[in-house]
């Protein structure tokens, strides 16, 4: 018998709604959730189970609540990587960058308080919206999915919204904001409310250009959201953070729940930040095997969105969906996003990406043949 | 300079709020938070660092995200300590107890609605129903600090909360609830509401009694939430998980953040559960440490409250919190929770008990002298 959800006095906008997740299936070759293709290194394997194992020693004990040894090395790895100085009081960490989402909605959205993105993109953003209480107002974007900064300045105004979402790379199309736009939006967001402007770069290690770091100056309500998910290859971690004044950062910790991170978590990516170096040069693979998907992709005369992550969105297809059939028919998983006429498929191995370029190069010829 | 919280657009709740935490102070004897004061044994160390290795193998990819395996374990536990057959659909697991409180309030909670718990009791349960959103209504208890059925009832009646937390044992008072009670409060809330009902048994293995999971059969409103952090010696891992009817399961899988529990925790979970035998021997001691405390405060002449838990309430004081500094001063850090003229005592090692146990000790002779 299924159980009954609705028989439960769930909140009214729970009734009917399905988990959020992308469909987990046993495929070959999973291209579908933007995950790095890498194994970590076995010297990084050994050194987590080195850095646990004397972490576990004490896990009698609650963690350091305050996170500071590691919220000091993400300081350092920000700097080191944008040249942009962060110390530990610009930083907090959470359980992936989902959970600082959620903080940061906690403290800042809430009853009563809305939030604002430019949608197509990370879909997470309005659902912890609606996890947290807050409400969402989706923002416009151009038809080639990027910001259209007059139409987004005109919502702001008219919206007022609490928090101004911007995602750069844009998941799921891949689309960088340039710093500009971030610049204007921010402003925008100032001059009608003043609300805090979260720039999600979960993917901007695999960006063409720099991370908007720097725009922290001077920008006391601006908050630049990071994962270890990507780039260090390190999903399974569940390790996001946040760098932003040092007021954010004491704001959040009056929402996050005590002792949030646990010591093996914190023990854990502490060893990937002292293995940095080797995890940005499986960036640089991605990078450039991103860009062999796309140079392919358009050679076999598909459409693709510009991308600056570690995925790629192609299309256009009338039916995307009845696509990704076609595609995971023939073994492989790529992500339906539910952006009409597009699908996305993240940049994996050359091996995992030849066998997706087979798949639709097959797709193609049946179409044409 | 410090950061001004109250500069930044945060929600007015949390204008001139501080974060919630005991002081962490380095002293040779903490006994404040209930820790474990047993660190893990050598071979369950080992095991931890064992099975982190091989998660790290896989920690590019996103851990399971329903945690099927560490729930089917913590199925077993359940099953196996208290004879009433859970299986891995009866059971959630979170990032802590508060992340699996969390959970329930943003799924049967939340703005508009309520929750209601008997005060003093775990401070957390209405500082969550802060964070989202979810009135807090303070309940009532005896002068013993056991609940007062009549009142409760009277209670829940007129506020017809959404929500109703027991905790026991009582936390910080230690105070254990009959089943009938717990049977007649539930009752209450199906009759007003119908409402959800959160039988919070974080220490439950430290009880005289026997826990009261067995209440499930029957009552799909009726949640029962635990953790390792103390039974198991693992605050560190943060891990905490519930049962309930597999309709509850299902239903706060509709907030939860998908990914929430990391590949690092999940392992050292299994591991720890693999040690179960080892961690509940450690238990026995702690529990006949706690009644050692119980009996000689009794000896010294101070009052003290029923203990359940593996810590005791004692008093009373005129002034609480003077007390509290001047044990600090003799080298041990006890916990003041805000209950007027009451402390909070951990049950440590022996060595950590004859600490305390001194230190008290000359307060009564420098008071008597």
């Amino acid at each position: 018998m299924t159980p009954r959800i609705d028989d439960l006095p769930v909140r009214d906008e729970l009734r009917g709604k399905s988990p959020y997740g992308a469909p987990q299936l046993d495929v070959p070759v999973r291209l579908n959730t933007n995950e790095n293709p890498y194994p970590l290194p076995e010297e990084l394997v050994d050194r987590i189970a080195e850095r646990v194992r004397e972490a576990a020693r004490n896990l009698n004990r609650y963690p350091d609540r305050d996170a500071v040894e590691l919220r000091t090395g993400l300081a350092a790895y920000l700097t080191d990587t944008t040249g942009h100085r962060v110390g530990v009081e610009n930083v907090w960490a959470a359980n992936g960058s989902n959970e600082v989402i959620q903080q940061l909605l906690q403290t800042f959205g809430g009853p009563g308080r809305t939030a604002l993105g430019f949608e197509p993109s990370y879909s997470m953003h309005g659902l912890i919206a609606r996890g947290t209480g807050t409400g969402w107002i989706s923002g416009p974007r151009n038809e080639d999915f990027t910001i259209d900064l007059a139409a987004a300045e005109r919502a702001i105004a008219e919206h007022r919204p609490d928090v101004v979402f911007i995602t750069t790379p844009n998941n799921p199309t891949g689309t960088a904001v340039p710093p500009e736009t971030v610049r204007a939006l921010y402003d925008a967001a100032q001059a009608a409310k003043p609300s805090m402007v979260v720039l999600d770069e979960a993917y901007i290690e695999f960006s063409h250009g720099d991370s908007l770091l720097a725009l922290l100056d001077g920008r006391p309500h601006l908050v630049v959201s990071r994962t270890m998910s990507k780039a260090f290859g390190a999903a399974g971690l569940r390790l996001g953070y946040l760098a932003a004044d040092p007021a954010v950062v004491d704001a959040v910790q009056l929402v996050r729940l005590p002792y949030h991170l646990s010591a093996v978590t914190q023990a854990t990516a502490l060893a990937a930040l002292e293995h940095t170096g080797t995890l940005l040069k499986y960036v640089e693979q991605l990078k450039s095997e991103r860009d062999r998907l796309v140079s392919e992709l358009l050679a076999l005369g598909y459409e693709v969105t510009e991308s600056d992550a570690n995925f790629v969105q192609f299309g256009r297809f009338d039916d995307a969906h009845a696509v990704w059939r076609q595609i995971l028919d023939r073994g492989v998983l790529v992500r339906d996003n539910g952006v009409p006429g597009w699908l996305r498929v993240t940049a994996g191995t050359p091996a995992e990406n030849d066998a997706f370029l087979d798949a639709v190069r097959e797709l193609k010829k049946e179409q044409t043949a």
